[in-house]
């Protein structure tokens, strides 16, 4: 089993009848999955997503793969297809069209409306190529197919990249729900037929490698559901993704069985409800929809609410409710349905938003007390079957961390698969599939990309360690003014300082130490501002420190008056 | 069912013979657990504990409990009960002994033992009384009966305090392993006992009332560490916590009965060993144990670590291991074993560890994929043990969040207790028991007291708010120099930043603005430090937010010479 070291150095040039594999985001994270496919000068790009930012990245909206690798070569991209349309798969596309905007996109009918949408909110018109299932189509040398696959958004794509290089099948998100709620398989017959074919390099999602077993099917839900319609005689309030459409038009179904009305909540929420009814992904019937406004008109035994927030995000309405601080307030007896995963890292703000809404008295059901979700992503099970059944010749874990990537690695080599045919890359790895051999040959720079407000990339990795060092210890910034004509210093050091915690009495202790020592310096003919400011650093660093067993940022400020 | 509102003022005095229970910890949170009993005048504590900051507290070492409720009191005090010797009931005692360092201190051996050790630390010599299960022992008027309960540290218990006012059991941490590994039960006999005498007021752990069914016996843990030990040929990293003796005792066993030998790395893991070891709760055979630098000497196969860091602490010996920033490195076939529950909020530590540690080839046996760990809290079924055996005439649940203490509650009401005798309680919430009824009757402050460095309290809600910002957004602070006679600038203003990711060069932009409304101040004879202050915000503030939609801390200077 191969897998990177980090001494791996720029790659050698790509052979002329070999294929390049560069993921720049999406392997060892969940998140910002995009993955660059060469061929003979010309690039296929699948996906471009962002990965949303940890504590590590505080302030930081959005985290991008990196363009670098393929500034240069813009023009030499034949198309960008998109296999679904969730944020961690299309939300960089908008920042990529920027560097250029015709790239044609491709992908399913709903995945580019939902794309669509989005582009239009940052004003871009994009060239888009349409395209579905079982459908077959040339990029310049690039001859894709498209394979439906399900999972936890309608119309998702596989796809099958041809070259004369070989053929590689990329599954996008999958699962393999055996009796999915619109009737749309997982391909698993055209895996075969690839496999048949002889498929050279597979990738394929590793989000579950390590969850034995098979995901439940989505409309195993239902009863849970309904359980919580019948049982509910109060409000009902259901958070979960806005993209989620087959969750949604359960709750939906139920709302319509129990006499209830339904409001929608959320701006993401409301805008993608209503592009999937009018592509039909979503069946609202007759008057069940209502506009929040109109919830307080009804009995609370009649109104659901269908809102963002499944993962406490700070801003959103049910985080506000948890708060008492939303138009709607929550009430003994009102009942929560979180009907969504808890993405790893929400732990603690979802926490805070269950214990916010049952302090209130509300009762919370979700994941944990109940089944009201199931993954999007496939089990070990399920991997299995598609390992036996495409059969490849290499196998490239992909959509995972690093621990997902070692257990799919593991599954391959259960199936079948000699070790050496089975590359476990990084993002910015590149792998090389020549002559039926996938070999990881080199890597380039795959930095995270910080988009904070409105601008990209100006927010380092310098900032980031600013930030955690300001978040945790707060500053003190010392000003001396400093006469250049004769060197001595004017009046006395003035301390400004936010967030050390240190009651500004206490000062008065350091700064005559402060300006003794720099009287002194000036004395002694010392003037230099990068020698006042070091004086000034160390002495009130070590009495911090001494009395305080802290380490504030410490920024001394030289003006020369 | 009655449960505080935001609305409660301060208590009314406490009757002659009533008895009034104010948790100053612990209740809406699992930490910093402290309990004050208040009779005739007097107070009897029970625990005394410390939190651990989430990430709203950044930069916190520690969140104590508020004294200000006993800090006029504190020679009322007859003592201070600590039921086990976790930090969340010993950890604020140090702080407490500051004020008044005679508080007689009454525990079981080991808990006094292990607090001692801190205390020594702390340069602190306690004066402590030594009780075991069974016995019963007056304080002033607080006549305490104490009982054995079984929790994932030994030598726990449980406490009856009995006054004129009334009989009341408080249960400490526990859960009812049936056949715990040191055969000492929990005495749910004498809560029986106590029930049929007449308990007025239970007080019971909340921890797993969430959870139905059982905790998992201790010792059914074995076969998934023996079988770690089984299938490993290379060294072995355990990783829990340095308290859990019953837990090392399990992993010393499989040791020694597959001829390893094994070193104890981190502070507190050698230290609490060795205390463990000297007191016969811990038992070591014969040449077992060796140090750590011994370990290189041996064959891989034959060494094992037994570690703290099981919460992916950033400076720990495994956090280390992952980011191979340790003498120990990781190879290609060691095992770690994370024989520890995993506290919520570190859900991103150790998930990080995990993955560094299976990146550089490592096997990591967790509470996710094998049974290495079983609860020290009593889940729902162990808990409708205890109140269909007390049977109390009043309920208060204790130790747990919201969603805890209200599921705790229902437990209770499902028992066949009136839902207007189970109070569900704040911290700060006062509960007088009078005359067999307990009754929420007001609240006295609770605030959250942090420990940030060697200091207590100096770190206010403000000054987290501060750290939140600057960690979140960085400072930009603008120097300007005004000459106090002509009330005119000097040179130009000066921008120091931090954490802001605005490239430097951009401020050129803005300075020769912020320069021209200042002079423009200046003519018009506005020489105010806090008009101008205000103009430089509002001014670098207007331009960061038009440029950047961002919104760092701003820090105007006036520097008058």
């Amino acid at each position: 089993m191969s897998h990177p070291h980090p001494e791996l150095g720029p790659p050698p040039p790509l052979a002329k009848d070999a294929l390049r594999v560069v993921a720049l985001g999406g392997l060892g994270e969940i998140g910002r999955n995009m993955t660059v496919f060469e061929y003979n000068g010309k690039l296929l790009i699948v996906d471009c997503g962002v990965l949303f930012p940890e504590e590590e990245q505080p302030g930081v909206d959005l985290i991008l793969p990196d363009f670098d690798y393929i500034r240069d070569r813009l023009d030499d991209i034949e198309a960008l297809v998109l296999t679904h349309g969730h944020e961690d798969h299309i939300g960089a596309v908008p920042f990529l069209l920027r560097e250029r905007a015709d790239i044609p996109l491709v992908g399913s009918r709903l995945t580019l409306a939902l794309l669509s949408a989005k582009l239009g909110e940052h004003r871009i018109k994009p060239t888009t190529v349409q395209v579905e299932e079982g459908e077959r189509r040339s990029f310049g040398e690039f001859d894709l197919e498209f394979l439906s696959v399900n999972h936890s958004i309608p119309d998702s794509l596989a796809v099958a990249i041809r070259t004369p290089a070989g053929l590689l099948l990329h599954t996008g998100d999958f699962k393999m729900d055996q009796l999915p709620l619109d009737g749309r398989l997982t391909d698993l017959a055209g895996f075969a037929r690839l496999g048949d074919e002889g498929v050279d390099l597979l990738l394929a999602d590793s989000t579950n490698a390590e969850v034995p077993g098979f995901v439940t099917s989505e409309r195993d839900i239902a009863p849970a559901i309904d359980e919580v319609f019948a049982q509910s005689n109060q409000r009902i309030i259901v958070a979960c993704f806005a993209s989620h459409i087959h969750r949604v038009q359960q709750v939906l179904d139920s709302a319509k069985a129990h006499g209830r009305k339904v409001a929608f909540v959320g701006r993401s929420m409301v805008r993608n409800m209503n592009i999937a009814r009018d592509l039909g992904y979503l069946t609202i019937p007759g008057d069940l929809l209502v506009d929040v406004k109109q919830l307080d008109d009804l009995p609370p035994g009649e109104a659901v609410l269908v809102s963002t927030g499944s993962q406490g995000e700070p801003m959103s309405a049910l985080t506000r409710m948890a708060n008492r601080d939303h138009q709607i307030r929550i009430e003994e007896g009102d009942t929560v349905l979180l009907a969504s995963s808890l993405i790893p890292g929400n732990e603690n703000s979802v926490n805070r938003v269950i214990n916010g809404l049952i302090r209130w008295g509300a009762k919370v059901v979700h994941k944990g007390n109940a089944l009201v979700h199931v993954s999007g992503h496939a089990s070990a099970g399920e991997l299995m079957y598609v390992h036996n059944m495409v059969r490849p010749r290499n196998f490239m874990p992909v959509h995972g961390e690093w621990r997902h990537m070692r257990a799919h690695a593991k599954i391959a080599a259960l199936a079948g698969l000699d070790e050496d045919r089975i590359c476990i890359a990084e993002d910015g790895v590149v792998v090389d599939l020549h002559r039926g051999r996938a070999r990881i040959t080199g890597a380039v720079p795959a930095r995270y990309v910080y988009v904070d407000g409105s601008s990209v990339g100006d927010v380092t990795e310098s900032a980031l360690k600013d930030r955690r060092i300001l978040g945790e210890e707060g500053f003190i910034s010392v000003v001396v003014a400093v006469d250049t004509a004769s060197g001595k210093i004017v009046g006395e050091p003035e301390i400004h300082t936010r967030g050390a915690g240190i009651d500004p009495d206490a000062y008065d202790e350091i700064v005559p130490k402060l300006q003794d020592s720099l009287e002194r310096a000036a004395a002694d003919g010392i003037a230099d501002p990068v020698q006042l400011r070091q004086l000034v650093r160390r002495g009130i660093g070590r009495w911090v420190n001494e009395n305080y067993r802290r380490r504030p940022m410490i920024v001394p400020v030289i003006v020369e008056v």
